[in-house]
């Protein structure tokens, strides 16, 4: 067997371990953070359970760090007394981010974690099975109830050779993406092997895993060997440590070989992070901004080396450049070998260790700027100004743009800079998280603190059996949730209060969409959306389905779905309809009348939507008898109601 | 000769040094900070100069420095391109904040500096006469024009003794706001003196100099001694050094003493600066946030000590505490001597180098939150959380409340700490700043860059004979420059868009403020403000004046007037009245319809405005003649324009 068949026939709790096939998984452990943590753990007290049920369930506070008015410190208030109330680990904000926090303090071989973000896959740079899913879904395996999805085909990613000169784990990432492209991993898990993985520290691995989501992967695995055994000790968790690869003769469904002898260093070009080059090609260009952190590329060995390039040297004048550490325990480090003092003193700005400039939580590069990100996400709009023009790189790559103040030919940069090592000493920062008391008597003595901005949840309708209305938007391929659901600090920190934040969606694509949404629910009617190819991918946020379902959406017909965005719609009683016929696509307009007869699905799940003057158009969908139960109940919370 | 009048004799070039007499002055240094300098800069262009006219003049970027969308960043490209273009040292986001830089890196005993921010007078410590002004002021100043001001009041601040205990510099600014109140320094400079003074440092005393604005005071004033000479020698600036003390029979309008033996720790309670009470009063308040920094307590003594007590201890889980260094100075010497690694340590969230949460740039305090800072200002709604309790104190006191959750007895804490040193070692960070060509045609190359939210100045209408209308808004007294125009990162990122922001005009107090001056102005008419006592107090914000004459506002009836504002209402040509009869204000109703006839001020400025069903009320102003006639002219720009 692979690692991930290992991993999950281990944690099996119904269903077949066959490609495509329903299974459900016991989940050992928990991450929310907070700008999808707030929606979860009301979800999860909606369930009416006394405790978390999972062996570790951790509530971070990373995204809605900068507190611009009450609402995101009530939700920081609310998440430090729901954690305490029933029995989870609650890291502040400032602590970190909690992928490289998880993947330092908690996260461990051969366990499942499930995570409200679609980044949960980090920690899988240690052999951990980590995927990302929506609230909902966390909510739900934080209540002890397994976690379902399709058995994903297991894909082998093998790595020959080691890296050479000025090339980094994040082109190693890059250089995938190049070649499968945003979809290329949808249902599927990617499981590093051969000579180069021994090359690789776990927080490299990290990097690689994190950028799995870009591929759309519901996970990415490494394996658990000496140098597994090597972080963790350095983390003062050797305990945690347990050999874990896969088998001699380990059979996977297909097979991807890159010779990391070759790689360069790589940059994703707007706006899409598979839009790679190699930077030689980038050469000249201007660069406005340089921005390094976030869950991908944060770690200690990450900045230092940044910090020694820098050291000695000023970034250029032109240039805005700022550092965000992934961790507390990142900047102690940083702090206690110089190379925090190099970093400033080469004036580089201090952002505190959270998600930042990242998901547009300040940061934003001037009007038109080229920004220059060692992050996972170029998608427009996402750094907080519409035209800017972002691409991702390593953290070597972003450091001679700083100092250069353009882009440069690796040929130009010199000698390069050996690997960093751990230091001898590294500070413990556990201290920092708030541990709940062992006695739930004792937990449940503490009064839940909500803000004005946390609003419970509406009841949905269940599905009817005629859905009629119209088509309220039409969009092409490649949506992602951040079109959908804006990020950025005012939209964010509203993601309590679902009325409101409704009011945000799709506004940077179509302005009058939620007018024209309104009116169609406040008619009594269905509002409708097509779009192209991949609809849903980026983060895993469920608002990008909760928000539409307020706004009165039931069904959106699309050319593909992306996996975790799909899971949301099904939750929040949404139905994914796919065309039967590709050319459909183009006939159906803004406007168009459409009447479906939910309970007209034949045995391969297809059914005929009647559109008005253009007759009849076919779709499918792809849900299971269950998924098919969430969408009629109206959602999974009815559902889980109604089985009571 | 007292040391104002030292420094005020030196420089005059207009005027009789009499109290109260209109006084012309020679600026050596100005200071504009970006929420006030982007005006500054396009009020500067739009007088033609080749070149600033000054010794120096440095332009800040401290206060937007969050960068949520482009509109801040664009900004910092502005301000670093036109400083360049025009003479200007340029001092990025993240370098510090300007009263601390000025201090560390520029200011002068027996100087003038004139900054666009009320808190300039803080270079006062180094014993430098600086002056806060609106913005259109400095850029006339930065054009080589005098500045013009009232000679001011003269009082002695006789500090007898040396402080015990617990008390800090911060405690003998809060006594003083306690005795006067924050009208108590309007038209004064208060000059201190005393065996006390010795036993203060740089730092203590620019504390004191800062919250001089809290008072309402043109400037506050230290004497230049040896403890000038050790904090100038420590700054490498030694030679920048000079002795300035007041002659031994010196006289002063007044005189105030404070014995510091008696001193304890002080807090200034919800919402004004002078609402005074011994600390030991609010022991066992619960404490919500802790927030550390600003112009007034960023210094490296006053957060050194802050690590010295919380070293080894964590702070209270429910307290979130975070401090914000005044530059990268006193960061660097921070790291260097483990101080950040112990606050780091103990839970403290390090933001950046900046104003931060004392403006409302993130960092609220939840809903209802008690928050307890080491600021100058707790005005109401100021910390971005409209119903937060914001108490101001001394580093120290902040220190144990983030400690202990709550406020506590200072008997209960222990042994006062020692006062900390200057290190050693001190780096130096003049690297940090951008400094123009020496030569101007060099400079003329420069390009400056405009964002697309820098919009140019309209044009002003002449103030008519006649100026009939409605009382658009009646408020209270001591309304503050925040209540007017409020702060807060939204709402600051538009401070070069004036028809934008003046959509927020008096947004907090009464939200269909603007929709009646609107009204009024488009209708032809002139919207009228009633106001009480101190009008305009707090910060020197231009746009709380340059604003309401967007909304076609041009006269403000009121008990009395701030100084700052006062001057900044008549450079934008909106009339000050004062009310003859305190009795009448209460008559003056919101939507009274009033006619002024502005040719019919008698020899002592006095007229009788038209009231319909009221009758005759009468006003007086103070405006000199040529005040008077900018006002007619519809603003200084409009009057220099006219002169040429």
């Amino acid at each position: 067997m692979n690692i991930a068949e290992k991993i999950i026939k281990a944690h099996l709790v119904g269903g077949k371990m066959e490609t495509g096939s329903e299974i459900a998984l016991r989940v050992d452990q928990t991450l929310t953070q907070d700008a999808t943590g707030t929606m979860a753990w009301l979800q999860f007290e909606a369930l009416g359970r006394d405790s978390v049920q999972t062996e570790l369930s951790v509530s971070y506070v990373d995204h809605n760090t900068l507190q611009m008015g009450f609402k995101n410190p009530d939700d920081h208030q609310f998440l430090r007394t729901v954690a305490a109330r029933y029995g989870a680990v609650y890291s502040a904000p400032g602590t970190g981010i909690c992928h490289q926090l998880h993947l330092e303090n908690f996260a461990k071989p051969a366990k499942i974690l499930i995570g409200s973000d679609s980044h949960t896959p980090t920690a899988g740079g240690i052999g951990c099975l980590a995927m990302g899913a929506g609230g909902l879904s966390v909510a739900l395996s934080m209540a002890g109830e397994p976690y379902t999805i399709s058995m994903p085909q297991i894909v082998e990613v093998r790595l020959s050779g080691t890296l050479q000169g000025f090339a980094q784990a994040k082109d190693i990432i890059l250089e995938l993406l190049r070649l499968l492209g945003t979809q290329g991993g949808v249902g599927k898990i990617f499981e590093y092997t051969g000579e180069g993985v021994a090359s690789l520290s776990v927080p490299e691995r990290a990097t690689i895993t994190n950028m799995g989501a870009e591929l759309g992967a519901t996970a990415s695995l490494f394996p658990s060997d000496n140098r597994t055994k090597e972080f963790l000790s350095k983390m003062g968790r050797e305990d945690d440590w347990i050999f874990l690869e896969a088998d001699a003769n380990a059979r996977y469904d297909d097979c991807v070989e890159i010779d990391l002898t070759k790689l360069v260093p790589l940059a994703a070009k707007p706006h899409m992070p598979d839009n790679v080059v190699p930077v030689s090609e980038l050469a000249g260009m201007k660069v406005d901004q340089v921005a390094m952190g976030s869950c991908t590329n944060s770690s200690y060995a990450d900045l230092k080396q940044v910090a020694d390039i820098m050291k000695g040297k000023f970034v250029a004048r032109h240039t805005d450049t700022c550092v965000s550490p992934g961790s507390r325990q990142v900047l102690s480090m940083l702090m206690e070998d110089g190379s925090m003092t190099s970093l400033l003193d080469s004036g580089v700005r201090l952002l505190e260790c959270s998600c930042g400039p990242c998901i547009g939580m300040g940061s934003s590069p001037h009007s038109a700027g080229v920004s220059v990100r060692t992050f996972n996400r170029n998608f427009e709009g996402r750094s907080g100004t519409k035209d800017a023009q972002v691409y991702l790189v390593s953290p070597v790559t972003a450091a001679y743009c700083a100092l250069n103040g353009c882009f440069t030919d690796p040929k130009t940069w010199g000698i390069p800079p050996e690997k960093p090592q751990f230091p001898e000493y590294i500070p413990s920062i556990k201290h920092h998280f708030s541990y709940p008391a062992q006695d739930e008597e004792e937990r449940k003595k503490t009064a839940v603190l909500r803000g004005p901005n946390i609003v419970a949840l509406e009841s949905f309708a269940p599905l009817g059996a005629e859905l009629q209305g119209e088509v309220v938007l039409k969009v092409g391929d490649g949506i992602t949730t951040d079109h959908i659901m804006p990020a950025g600090a005012e939209i964010t920190a509203l993601r309590s209060n679902i009325p409101v934040i409704s009011e945000y969606v799709f506004s940077r694509v179509d302005e009058n969409f939620v007018s024209r949404a309104k009116n169609m629910r406040d008619s009594g009617k269905c509002g409708f959306i097509v779009a192209g190819k991949n609809y849903g991918q980026g983060s895993s946020r469920e608002h990008a389905a909760l928000a539409p379902r307020h706004l009165g959406i039931r069904a959106v017909m699309a050319l593909s779905f992306a996996r975790i965005h799909r899971a949301n719609l099904i939750n929040f009683g949404i139905l994914p309809l796919i065309f039967e016929n590709a050319e459909d696509y183009d006939n159906l307009v803004l406007g168009a009348k459409i009447l479906v007869n939910t309970l007209e699905f034949d045995e391969n799940n297809r059914a005929a939507a009647e559109v008005e003057g253009l007759g009849k158009i076919c779709f499918k969908h792809d849900l299971s008898e269950q998924e098919f139960q969430l969408v009629r109940a109206g959602g999974l919370l009815n559902f889980i109601k109604n089985r009571k």
